[in-house]
């Protein structure tokens, strides 16, 4: 019952090119959530966008009339010190690292992902010991704190944080769910906040199971709009909802559009090698993006997040983030989905894996609401990438060779222990200087 | 507590060139399982061969001086009538449609396999319907007698049955796991008595937990033994057991001959095209040796199983089961792996799902010893080859065109809504014939 | 997305003493929930008391200058037609067959009360065929409407609707929870509002499994309140709540009142043998309390709920009822503590069982709030209710002799084969008009 | 695949009345089980006995002709060095502490019984931490010997072995399944050996839930002769069979001796306390049957098992024991009932609990058969003793008063927080020289 406290939130990454988003969040969500202090932590190597994209945020606050310091360090020790709220949004060896993650595997035939296969894979695994350092130093100097994590993995690095620690204020987040929202009220033409989903499954791997306008199910009007073919418009606009008519009647749930790798696995991946021949990985083309939007931050009369910004791709993450911290801030009993511990919410999941499902918000963490199950047909791919996340995470913290070429084997989109151990060989030696727990033993 | 009636034994598809060796079973074991009466059934297209096969049979019972009679009939209903046992062997639409089966789904580059994504959904679609006729004819005619199928997708079947009728005493039957342990056996160089396995999973999608030798475990060195480079002659002779030794290692379960298709889905792909170019796929084979059999068969002076039965594959199946009725009929209490109620021996298989798993044989019928759970790793694969079966249960029970869709798109053979639908459009057409549920309606 | 359409509400067991507390709450929240129709139903026996509640219903809807329609009636049928929410507050047999339920126990040295052990299992047999008889009535003539039933034993009234009927719009009730909260405002003197506690268990058997006020939890210093020696007027004042500190510490949870019943058991049972001899039982009282206040609300110039009805006992409940129906109308996404299906909240409660848990409110109705587990020293005796529920529901479905005594021999209030069956008996026989499931056939 | 080594078996509390038993097992299974060393360790304090029943031993190997070695040490280290089995059946506070056990109790109207209620919860405060210790000393000197508890409370010890260290080859033994077994046989006059019960529950609280002779299920006809008022034979010869037929129709399932404690509780309760008035507890009778047992051990011209030890109780518990450690030894595969890991053999009890169940006997210890769950009616009390067994186990380990408050106020015999604290407090004033973790610290 002690009395609200000036808040401090720690951003681990701060140099992101995401942060615009993030300080918009904060000022838009100002009167709810006074924040005093924002520290933006990043690696020396990102000195010079930590300090233009530090300078946006300032003048950012400024121009919005809020009394909120911001502060640049690389000392991530000192910004966590006391913090309320840890934000992480750090990409271990940058978009450098990303374009191998999505160029290596097509060269075998596989899909080349951020946050899927072995992109996924090498993602968690360049991810998984530095979040779990972080998490250590909050234990020591900002135990109350939550980790409100959006560095993907963010599945697999949740239940890395729920399996390999024993610290459990954490929460992953992502713009999935938030997006499949817009697309149904797009879809309908009603607000966006009259659209409700009950969403369950996990990371990049979520299903709508029933969607409601006023809180009335839609579901059937929904799947008829879908499946109706001179809704060509729709099945135009909207990606990856251009679903096989029997299939998704059948599967009686709204995919998510990551589900095009697993339910359209050969079409997406021909995409995929399509578009990287043309165009390069998506990578490579935020890397383009990237490098024209830091350019416009420099601008010393910007002091708003630019429109451009919602090209990069990841929209809503900040927002996404800045609602979940209100939420708990304030107490505030709100339904939002999350990355959490299943706790019994999806039947078939074990209770302490992590799972993404609509949760309570409260001050003491989000609380799933019970599920059931997911549909029998969705069940299956499920605990197929759970499990993958699983052997992954430890490969991640135990740096076994061994459970890496396990993991891959397992993942839908690569299926060959033949191909595993190959892709790995040559992804382990691409990374290598972010590996340490597979090199330095 | 009754005494021991003279046994009626009933066949159903008696007519299939397994026969001899299911009386050669029968045989053998006289003794523990005094048979009184065999009761071939086949159906009227299949005359010749039932005659010819029973003709076999009776020869091998008179050379081996027992008074069995043995019965040739097209009545299903006179055949079932008082059985103690009714065993399936039938294949509906024959060696045709298997090779169709295993034909078409390779235009789309995907695996055409028997029991496996699209040919395995179709083998259930033609055989469930059936299976469920002859369940409710029981229920009738025989309602004490065990239903011990080995009638493939035999996974699938055991399924149907638990979930679409309220019939209990089926058991489903594979020969799997008995090659599994004569391959242990001959690797460590122990007689086959001496090697135990702890089975469990799925019909074909079965894994060794644990391998003792006289009680004692010898995963360890049997892992050691399949991860060993220098072991070439164990990698090169045992199919289906070349695998990545990081791969097994991390796995620590021994994978069935099956899991090529999953753990090494490109590799088989590819073979398998390659196979059906050069010789034909295999039921185009099988046609060719059925054919050499029953020539064999019709000689009159042929009274035993001839060896060359062994080459036409799914050797040690009738042996299986005229093991199972065995124990049955004497509550032997012996440890056999079979297809039945889950029951809660692997946790992440719903109870009262059908799986195949080391059980106890009893007159009661088989009670699953508890697993616990199978590994991490393999828990994904497993759970979505059972959602599959659910699925495609489910199609075949209602005649459902979008189910079958469903099933093929979740299949992880192939993954893709587009090619689901084309395959199931091509290979409804192709067995029209045999799917009165998806066209008489 | 339909359009809000004017509200008809039916109270089966309308001529009850708490319809002035529902009217009051439906006159509070008219301005969420505009009801147009109260349709009062009760039975021809009734008559009396109906009208007399009718017109001091139609009194305070008159004085609160608000349109609704009050209708009395002995037809049901016509009470459900097109209703859009059901509430049921009848009792069979009335106060003099809880009287019974209260003396007859008490005989046999075992506890006598309205809803535990041998009066619990025969207010169930006896109701539960009426609430089957209401639903089956509902599902033909409003089948979108809502059950919220807290005619007791609302526990087993819900789990007899969930396991013997299909029907699942039905919301179990009560005040304890409430009545939880209430007393920990009072304790830590904060607003009832301030306060919010995490339910799970069951009907009359729930446990507070946090306490929070503002969102952060207070557990801890409730049960040091609660176990301090010098709280003498806590300890005075709390009813059941006079727990010997180190029981409370360790079960580390917040029992509810009906616990004394449990944890207590011959000390409780001795008070109730004591008050039963001094004053009469519980029935006994309300009895005279009742007549006392019927003659009030004879009263022509009564427009308001008398505040006399408050010592009546049963307080709140009928504004539970109407907060409730006011967040499934509204769609509030707001937490209340109902009897709803587990769902996978409480995991060690089957998934497909009558739980009460704290759920989030909505359109579609209650939606539990994951849990986990219970505390493991509660489990077992909330395992043994759920037993009892589960037995004593099939019981009166089927009006089984056997199932009545096996229910209360496992009741943990008898413990007793040769009691339960005395017991039942003499039951049986004093409830005879009302049983005609047992005696009827 | 080591060849079998001369074995050496270990038993702890070696100066029991009951070794002559546990020394004819090996006796008559010298075949199957060529024991070498036999090692009787006890406490100092026992030094005669030890020696006494220490000769009797040696003669009757002798008089055997068996080259068997009979070791009796106080050395606990060095009996354990390099055994094969463990069997431990020592008391500590020896049966002036079962007394106490047995007396309190009933002061308070509370049974007193050596393993159920406060004396069974005291029981295992004093086992425990000694069981543990003994795990400890095998984990370091015999690592992959068995552990075959017959030391009671044998459900709570398997328990808390299995929660409080992680040692796994604990097996625990009884006598009352064979004891059920041996009733059913004379029941229904048939042979012992023909007889198979499928058990379920936890230790003194097994249930069995079907009955064969010669596999067939006959438990129809043993619950209609269970209830039959003319086979008056039965029901007066048989203890703890007496049930009302009503309840043990609907019950469905056998129980066993102990359950009249919890389904007979106040009859139970009241005959233990006349028993105790007219020829003291059980432990008073034991003390003087025991003096008499040692007076014949020391016969020298005795050299088989005395008959009189029958009456001493406990029989067929040495023979249980030895019976395991022969199928354990010989990988018999055979059925047997014992105290294990549930392991998803029982679907309402954690599968990391200990439970008692049928289980197939392997070299590699005992493996559950799957039983789905036991009856809905018996879940609760089930759940109940495994909670109260949970809490006890925690109490032993922390020495934690208030757990030991806690735990007994859950036990259905006691079912009151301030009985529960008044017998804490006086029982552990009365064994206090054998609670060191609650007094020394
Ligand atoms: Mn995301
Ligand atoms: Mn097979
Ligand atoms: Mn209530
Ligand atoms: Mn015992």
């Amino acid at each position: 019952m002690a009395k609200k406290k000036p808040m401090k939130i720690a951003t681990i990454g701060g140099g992101s090119s995401y942060t615009p988003e993030l300080v918009e969040g904060f000022i838009n969500r100002y009167d709810e959530l006074p924040i005093k202090e924002l520290w933006l932590v990043d690696i020396e190597e990102g000195k010079e966008k930590l300090e233009t994209v530090g300078n946006l945020a300032k003048r950012m606050f400024k121009k919005a009339n809020l009394p909120v310091e911001v502060h640049l360090t690389f000392d991530r020790r000192k910004a966590l010190k006391d913090a309320d709220f840890v934000t992480t949004q750090f990409r271990v060896g940058l978009l450098d690292a990303r374009a191998k993650d999505e160029r290596i595997p097509l060269k075998y035939g596989v899909l080349g992902q951020e946050t899927n296969g072995p992109g996924g894979l090498f993602k968690g695994l360049r991810t998984i010991p530095v979040i779990l350092e972080i998490v250590s130093e909050m234990q020591e100097l900002c135990p109350d704190a939550w980790l409100v994590n959006f560095t993907n993995p963010a599945g697999m690095v949740t239940e890395a944080v729920l399996r390999h620690s024993d610290f459990r204020k954490v929460v992953g987040l992502c713009n999935v769910p938030i997006g499949m929202e817009m697309g149904i009220a797009k879809l309908l033409d009603v607000e966006h906040s009259r659209v409700r989903i009950d969403f369950a499954g996990l990371n990049h791997m979520i299903y709508g199971l029933d969607i409601y306008v006023d809180g009335e199910s839609v579901k059937d009007e929904v799947i008829e709009l879908m499946t109706d073919p001179d809704n060509t418009n729709f099945v135009k606009n909207i990606e990856g909802q251009e679903w096989e008519p029997a299939f998704i009647r059948s599967l009686n749930a709204l995919p998510c559009p990551y589900h095009n790798y697993y339910y359209k696995r050969p079409e997406t991946l021909k995409k995929t090698m399509e578009s990287a021949e043309k165009e390069g990985t998506r990578a490579e083309v935020v890397q383009r993006l990237e490098k024209d939007l830091f350019e416009l931050y420099k601008d010393e009369n910007l002091n708003i997040r630019p429109p451009q910004l919602q090209e990069r791709g990841g929209a809503y993450y900040s927002d996404a983030a800045v609602r979940l911290i209100t939420s708990i801030y304030n107490d505030k009993g709100d339904i939002q989905p999350v990355n959490t511990m299943n706790n019994g919410a999806i039947a078939s999941i074990p209770n302490d894996s992590a799972v993404e499902v609509s949760s309570i918000i409260t001050k003491d963490g989000p609380k799933p609401i019970t599920v059931g199950d997911i549909p029998i047909a969705a069940r299956g791919l499920v605990q197929q990438i759970k499990s993958f996340e699983r052997i992954a995470s430890e490969a991640a913290v135990e740096g076994s060779y061994d459970k890496a070429v396990l993991a891959l084997t397992i993942n839908p989109l690569v299926s060959s222990d033949v191909l595993a151990k190959q892709i790995v060989d040559e992804m382990l030696e691409a990374h290598k200087d972010y590996l340490p727990k597979f090199f330095n033993r």
